[in-house]
Order: C-alpha cells, then structure tokens, then sequence
C-alpha cells in the first residue's frame, strides 16, 4: 500500500532500524539506567540545552499530556487551537491523564497568535473559573502550516508575560524545522518555550517520543509521573536507540525534507489540476485540498486518504519520510485523471 | 553484562527482532487496522478462546491497569497478595490510572487462597466502604512460585461465588505454563477468569503486552479507555508483530522454557552452596535466596541482581530466555568463592 | 444590605428555617437513614415519579456534577450551551470530578436546540474522538430565559433518538415552572428526561439541592459515588428538613414566584429608563440589560450587581424569593437618576 | 432516640441554631465574601494562629481529603494507622479526590508513633514506589484514645526530620483538648503541624468542618481545589455562623467535656457489670467494649450503637454533646440487666 493518509502509515526508516538491532546485545538495566538512554538524553541536550530535561515516553498522546500534567494543575487550562490534535484526536486524554482544560481558539490557518491570549485572562484569580497556565502551539500545525521564529518568540513573550507556560506539540517538529532551515532547539529553546513534546515516530522511528522541559525547569517529581502514567518502558534501551538514530546525526531533517519536498510536489502538481483548489498554505508535509465532487472517493482504494472536513470535503494529504517521487507523481497522475472524468 | 537482576535486562529474541524487520514493508494502516494486528488478534483468540477481546498496549503497568479499570469503579477494590507487582511496583497506577483501591492480603509463598477472599466481604454494600470487585493474582507471581490450574480454579470460583471477578496478571504466564506443562489458556479461560494481561516484553519482545478480556465479557468503551490512558500505539503492526512472533508458533514456551530451567539450575547450584539457603520454591524463573553476609555485595559488580527485602537481606536472583547455561555456572562459581571467602 | 447580584446573596425562608428547628430533637440516626430523609425522598418521588430515585447533596456544582458523572465515562461528552453554568462557572469541576468533556453550543439565548445535537454526532464510533452522551440543558437558562415544555420534549426526544440521555440542571427550576405554570414534574420526568439537578438553596434553602434520576433509572454504584465525591451528610435530616418545606407544599412555587415576578417588575420599569436596553427576554428571575456608560458603577455602592459581559458591558440583575416590590421600585429609581445624570 | 451510636447521631446545639437565625438577615455576597466567613476566619486564627490558613467545607470527609489532596501530588502517600477513618470508612476518597495513596500502620490503640514512620522510608527515591509524603492522625482517634501534646511532637518531628508533613484529623480535636485540658492551637499548631482538619459538626455543628494550613503554609490553588470539589457553599455565612458559635467562646470546650465526661461515667458503670470487658483506655467520648453474648442485640432496640469488629464482638459506645448523665444511667441499667440475664 502506498498510501497519504498520515505519516503514521509509513514504517521504521532502515537505519532506526539498524540502530535497535545494534542495541540489541547482552543484558542492559531497565527502565532507562542505561548507556543507550544516557546517550539519547545528551543527543536531545545537544538540541535542546544543556539544561533540558528530557524523558522518553511512548507516544505523542502521551508526550504532550505529560507535559501538561506537569506544567498544570487540575484548574488550569491550556490556551490552544480548536483544531490541536490536543482537542480534536485525543478523545479528553488531556483532561484525564493530565487533568488540564483546553481553552481553544478559532483559527483560520491553525496557528495561534499572541492577541489569542487576551480573552483568556479576563477571569484569571476568579475562583468559579479555570484559571489559564499555558499557551500550546503545535508546529507544523495541524494544518501542516508553520510558525516562523519570530512567531513563536511572541507567543513565548505574550505567555510569559502574563505568568503563562509555552509548550510547544512537536509531533513535526522536524517537518517545522525542515521547512524554516533552522535546527529544532530554533523553535523552541531558543524562543523560549517551556517544554516541548519531540516527535519521532513520525519521522521514522518505531515507536517513541520525548517529552523535554526547557531552561532548566524541573517539574517535581516528574518520573513517578510517568511510571503512574505507564509511560516508563522496561527495555528502554530500544526506545533511545530510536532517538539516537534520528537526532544525533541528521536523518531527522532528511525524513523530514524529504515528507516536506514530497508535499511542495504534491501541492504543485494538484494545484495545476482543473477543479482542485489548496485551501492552506503548503509549508510542512501536508496537503490540505477541495476536489471536484466524486474525486475523493474515487481515489481512495488506491491511495488511501483522509477527508478532514465532512461538511466541506476538503481533504487532507500527508507525506512520509518514505513518500517517493514516483509515489507523488502516480497520485498526481490519478488525480488528474479522476478529475477530468468528473469534469467530463 | 550478564545480570541476575531481571527479565527485563535481557534483549529482543533474534525471532521477535525479524518478525518486526519483516512488517516494515510499505505503508498500513495505523492505530491497529492493519493486518498483522488482526494476525495478532486471531493468534491471541487462539490461546485464549474464539470469544477473547485483544488488546496491545505498551507495557505491563498499562496491561495490569487497564484491566482493572476496565472491569471496576472508582469504589471497588482489587484483593490481592500484598506483595503483588500492582501494590509493589507500581507506583499506585491502579490508583491513578483505574481509580481502583488495593485490598492486600499477607502471605507466605505469594499466592493468593479461596478463603484470603472472605474477610473483604464483611462490608459489601457499605456505602463508606470500597466494595470487593476483582481478585487479581499474578501466574507466576512475584515470588517465583506457580498457580496450578486447580488453584487457579478454586479462586475463580471463589470469586465468582461472591459475584467478584478473577484478573490474572500474565506478565509471566508463559512462565506459569512452561512449568505446568500446560498451555496458557489452560490457566486463564480455562479455569474461568475474566481478564489476563499477557506479558511478551520479558519473554523475548521489544515491548509490547496483551489485554485479554475472556468469555465474552466486553467492558463498555474499552477502546476509548485505551486511546485516553495514551495506550494505543500509532505504528501497532510493529506491537502486532511481536506478539505473533512470540505466541503463533512455540516460541514463548522455548522463551520461558529457558528461563525457567536455568532457574532451576542456578537454585540447585546455590543450594549446595554452604551459607546460602533458598526461601521460595523455584517453579518459575526466579530465585529467592538468603547469602552470607557481605557475599550480596561482592557477587554485585560482576552479576548485578537485586535485594528483595531490605530487611533480612534476602536476594532476587531472576533468568531470562536468553540466560545460558554458561551464564549459570560462572555466577555460580562466583558464588561458591564468594561465600568460602567470607567463611574463611 | 439589597442587593441584584445573585439569588444566592437570600437568605433561608423562615419557613425552612423553622423546619430545620422542627428536626432538631432528639438522635437521628446519622448519614440519611432518618425519617426526614425517608420523607424528603417521597416528596420528590411526589414530584418526579414513584420510580423517581432521589439523593440529597450539598450545592448545585455537586448536583449537576454527580448527575454526570454517574450518567457517562470519561471518554464521553456533554452537549450544553457554552454560557451554561457548567462550562462558565464550576472551574472545571465536570472534568475533574465526574471525568466528562464539555461540549459547547454557541446560543442567541442560551437555549439548546434539537438541531444543535446533530453536529456532535459526527465521530460517534471514532476512538480517537470524544463520544456524546448527554445532552444537559439548565431550566431557566444562564441568560433568565425559559424553555417551554414543548422545547424540553423535543431536546429530549433528539437526545435519545441518538442514543443520548437528557440532564436537566434544575438549579432554577422552580423559576421556570412559575414562570409557565406547570409542575417540576412537567419539566422533567414528564418530558422524559434521564436526571434532574433539583435545585433549592437559590429558592430559600440554606444549603441542599437533590441529584434525581429518572423514570427507572438506577446509576450503579451511586451511593459510593455521592460517597466518594465527600457528597454524604453526616446530620442529612437538617438538609432533609430544608427539602421537606420547600417542596412538600407550594412554598417553592411562592418563592420562584416572588422572584419571577420582581424580575418582571424591574424589566418593565428599566425599559421605561431611556438609554437601558433589555437584551434577553425576561421569563425566570434574571434581567439582563445594556446600560449608559457609568451607571453600573454608580449604581452598584447602593445595590450590588455583576456585570455579565465584560466586553459589551451587559448587566444582570437577579430576583431572589425575598425581594420586595419596594426593593424594586428603590432600584428602578436609582437607575433612573443615575441614567438621567448619565444623559445630562 | 436516645443512642450511643454515634455522635453524629445528636442534633444541633441551640446556641448554634441561634447563631445560624441570626445569620439570617437581609443579603450577603454569596461563596464566603461575607462578615460572617470574615470572623469565622478570624476566629480559627484566633486558635490556630495569626498565620493560620482557614476554609470552610461541608463534612470531614471533605475537610480530610482537601488538606491531603493540597499537600500531596498523586504519587505520594501518607502515614496513617489501619484503623484510620480515613482508611476505613471514606470509601476510597483520599485516593478518589486526592489521589493520594495510604500507607497503612497496624497498632494496638489506634495511635501512630514515630518509629511507625522509618519503615515507608525505604523507597525514598525510587521512582516505582509511592513515596511518603504526610503522616496523618486523628486525635481523638478512632478507638477513642488521644495523643498527648509530646506524642504529637514527637511525630511531628519525626515527620520533619523526613521532609514529611503532619496532618492532624482533628474530626474530635475537641475531645482530645478537653481530654487533656489544653487548647486547639496547643495540638496543631503549637507541635508543628502542617494542617488540621478541624471538626465542628460532631461538637454541636449542623454541618460544616475547616481546613487549616498551619504556620504560613500556603498550597497552590486551594480556592480553586474547595471549588472543584464542590467543597465551595454559596451561602457560606451559615457554615460560618455554626464555627462562630462553637469556637468564639467556650461552646466546643463545654460541648466536648460533656461528651468526654458521659464517657467516663460510662465506662466506669460499665466496667462494673460482670462479663463486661473495656477494651480500649476511654480518654476522649468514645467506650470500646466487649459484651458477653446476646447482650449487644438485646440492648440496641432501645439504645442503638454499633458492633466495632464483627470478629471479636467488640462494640462501640459514643457519647455526644447532648448525652445527659440520665442517658448514661438508662443504659448502664440495661446493661446492668441484659448481662445479669445472660449469665443467669
């Protein structure tokens, strides 16, 4: 199957799985006492700060609600988009993992901006009200746009300014970072986020991710957090190998340059397509597009993809650090096709 | 290193590591629609009855907790031995995580009895009293020794007779079986419990485990407990395939098999041993030992294992699939001097 | 002090007062397992069916949290009007004591419509996504309007047409059957709605309000629940004598009575103040009105109130059983010099 | 009614139903901004200190769980004997509300001390074991027994000296300062305690408790955490008017020593019948008992109490703030006469 449903259906990329192979010798201790963890959290340091904490979980549900469970306490809110996977694919995890609210924001491209904040501030020592503790940005966003350094850096200050936290969901960090040219600790550290949840999972590892607070920060007694969460692997070493993989030398940017090139060819190639309009801004791994009636449901047997919105049937395509150019040109190819036959 | 610590120190079966090599072809669909789920599905229902409910989660803590969550309220109590992994080990996930109370009770060998059961009845339908739901007993349990399925039968029924239900934490049922020589349906479905959390992750996987719910009990909603409490994996088939790898053909049982014989070995070894005394019968694959003084310590840098009660001293000594027998004799070799030396 | 902040800024009617006096002999067996509580419970099955199953509780957030907690999981959602007290007002106590996400409405009038349901039922199924399962509706509104026995069948029956239960936050219940002449019962059980919040310390209680389920409907486990939550009494009869005189004879109607028709009073009186604006139809015991710039604060030294809307400046005046017509006539006639000094 | 069951079996001291009518007069700002919530603070300041942190909430259930819930995280756990109410008879609420773990002591008087506390020590650190956090006590306990002042300073040093904290369930402080002759504030804040949970409503009250943060403790959030807990009353001035009353003055010196002092004279008559066994020293109100067979069942018609341990037989007679010597001589002569009627 060649698929654009989510860079979710794609697999292990060859050399994470060469490094898991590799870990895989004679006894190692548990639950991340070990040489390969030692290793990953300074690969993440390198990215993130000397003073970064970093923890590997297993998922991005669980690296972000991690992070705003130890950020926030049961009567605070997280101020995000209405379109954050937090909201929208989570089903509540982050209410009840981490106990937070999610205060959310209408957005016309998925980003926040620093004037989102205001309105959530009107009730801040009220106690009938949740009271707003952190600003959680996604980037790329879930409509596979992507906030600029300066962006980010406002919505760091604008947070901070008002006694807020900024977490930033970095399910595709890399895709963010791919498509700016700056590295990951750019969009994050360096803007002044509090903590970030890294992705790797999409980028082509198996099965990890990292939650990583920043600048020191020390949520207290963050690894009992993540054992009561069932977050805390026995094998560990497997998971950190993964992180290695990707993060110490730079196949996180070629997995994701090459999801974000395979999207610009995508959206170029549709988009010159009669009937098909790109309704966002093509700036990581995600085509987001309106297609003649009919279309969609006659491309899918061959390359599944997901509707994203069932009242207007925009569609979502995402590319994969596996996405080929053939596979972009085959799909091109049978779009076009299926459209003129609509056409027709 | 060559441990003695745990079964979670050991590596992935070179089997499991190709299964997963061999599912990394192409794109699937993710969150568990794909193929070698269902393969995982089929392969599950095989041990456990046509009617079993799989689920794959990441880890033991989760198996255990989702299970209980599942099959009880925030105001009903798990009886169980109080050196159970749930009360020991776990941080209070089940707590946490489920909302379920612990109710421990105190034995000799670790194994729960029909008549444990009785006193926690004394207050069924107490509204200021957590009510009795599930009697949940690890097979092997924690001190290394086994259930017989006519044990296992007994508390079955003792539960069932008060309306309580029988959770059987498998995180090393392969172990139970392989020592019974019989199967692992046999001490689950077989005797009547309700729910088992089949281990992998120590009998040879990378890290994947199985709730299993039996004879048609299907608690409301499990999926979205599962996507809530941040257990469902996005690339599952890699999970998928480590349990096919494991449980369609024999190679758990060679797995537990292994463990289980150099256990033996080792406690036969350290038994003939003057000074050392083994304080539990070795059914399963670990071993449970009292040292002379100081011979703890000086065993520790070459063969690290664990102190299981800090109290008396007494030691954890655990095998794993891939512990040789090479590894047994040159531990106890070590031994022998160790102890000889501090009776010199 | 008078004041049109909020119904709860009454007092107790003496005639609960004297009720609470009447209880007060003797030992009662503790915890609700006294002849008031006995009787309490008969004079709501009185309102709400003989199969009607009443529980007392402290406050209102209580009341309308235990009804959901005890009606849905926490991977299921609550459709409500996003100006309900639920979502505005209980810093999130749905979410953290009863585990259900909110799902908010945007209203004219903060009334839900049957049409309303309809777009949360689009991931019904979808593991990844929040499942509907109630749809609760406070009776009179947040905004003082009232919906009408038609409205409430028609919400209910697109409720269970869904598969859906319906909630009724009845903290001002006794308004809205004033206001429309009908019985609590009408309102509720008569509509086939699944629970009701009945509220009593905004109609002249001290403190007690009465979770009811409905038509049959028995929650498992309830009275651990109301445990559980710290919801359970200790001298129930004093909160069971509170219910007893409101609710045996008419004094709830007298009371809502009272409140409903000052709150007309006022309406007519401000809409003759040229620059006031009545902006929500006056039905229950609330007014909400857009006033001169500076006349809320001019008036508010002499006679409490809230400010609704901190951006628009919209004001809400309450009616409580205990305001007189002279407390009305000295209120319109501030208001009337401090708009005419406004204007001059 | 005249019984010895439970001393939440009396009813309202008129003093106290005084205050309350008092209460009652024109309107108040609702959830505690009132004069009435004011002194009542002012008043607990008064006992507990200049620096004390005071909150009203509805019942000890509450008042318990609130202080644990703001001084512990959801990993950590608190110290406390077996027989604890807390332990057994909230239905799991610490762990529900708070989401604190017990750590449960057994002893012979129902009193901790502090070589109680070294053994929960052990797994300091360790990230899969629930770490202490809090020792808790009731005093009076549950087996009507009372710490001394040095006993409690002994284990709240012991407690410091581990970077614990002391809570005082002081559900029957009362009892206990009229045991010994001393004053609130000598048994909480005057040892070194960090919190008390101050009870009232067993002392004449209707229904309202404190939470008390002693010595300038100030947890994070508590307005919000009574909030959500639906622990916040609306009209708050009648659960200050009950802690008034029974706290400006003498009225909960007076109500305990009567309740003290009936408990005495009981155990004394008691003690004196042939086949009557006390059981446990009777230092605040409570008489523990063991009767010869038959009697319990035949004196509970007229003077209802409970059996204690349905194992042992053992009972348990309370004496209330309105038990008069005449109650006692009843129920001494019945006892008298049941007992001689068994033995003959």
């Amino acid at each position: 199957m060649r698929a654009f449903a989510s860079d979710n259906y794609a697999g292990v990329h060859p050399e994470v799985l060469a490094a898991i192979a590799d870990a895989n010798a004679d006894h190692a201790v548990s639950y991340g006492d070990d040489p390969w963890t030692a290793r990953a959290n300074e690969v993440l340091r390198g990215h993130f700060g000397a003073d970064a904490q970093p923890w590997l979980v297993f998922n991005g549900t669980a690296a972000n609600v991690l992070c705003l469970g130890a950020l926030a306490r049961t009567w605070e809110g997280v101020i995000t988009p209405i379109t954050a996977h937090l909201q929208v694919d989570e089903a509540a995890a982050p209410g009840h993992m981490a106990g937070v609210t999610l205060m959310t924001v209408a957005t016309e491209d998925g980003k926040l901006r620093p004037e989102d904040v205001e309105p959530f501030l009107a009730k801040v020592g009220d106690e009938h009200a949740v009271q707003p503790r952190i600003v959680s940005v996604a980037n790329a966003t879930e409509l596979g746009t992507v906030y600029s350094v300066d962006e980010l850096r406002a919505l760091a200050d604008a947070a901070h300014a008002h006694d807020l936290l900024l977490h930033v969901d970095g399910s595709r960090l890399s895709n963010a970072a791919a498509s700016l040219g700056v590295g990951l600790g750019d969009l994050t550290v360096g803007i002044g986020a509090d903590a970030v949840s890294v992705g790797l999972t999409k980028h082509g590892a198996m099965g990890a991710e990292a939650v990583v607070f920043l600048g020191g920060r020390e949520p207290h007694g963050f690894p009992w957090q993540r054992k009561q969460d069932a977050q805390l692997a026995s094998k560990m070493r497997f998971m950190a190998a993964q992180a290695i993989a990707l993060l110490e030398g730079d196949l996180w940017l070629r997995c994701a340059g090459n999801a974000n090139a395979r999207a610009r060819e995508l959206a170029a190639a549709a988009s010159a397509v009669p009937g098909v309009t790109i309704t966002q801004e093509v700036q990581a791994n995600a085509v987001f597009a309106l297609l003649p009636p009919g279309v969609a449901d006659a491309l899918r047997p061959d390359f599944p993809f997901y509707t994203w919105d069932e009242a207007t049937g925009e569609v979502r395509w995402m590319c994969s650090w596996d996405t080929t150019e053939a596979d972009v040109s085959a799909f091109a190819a049978a779009l076009r096709d299926a459209c003129a036959a609509v056409v027709a």
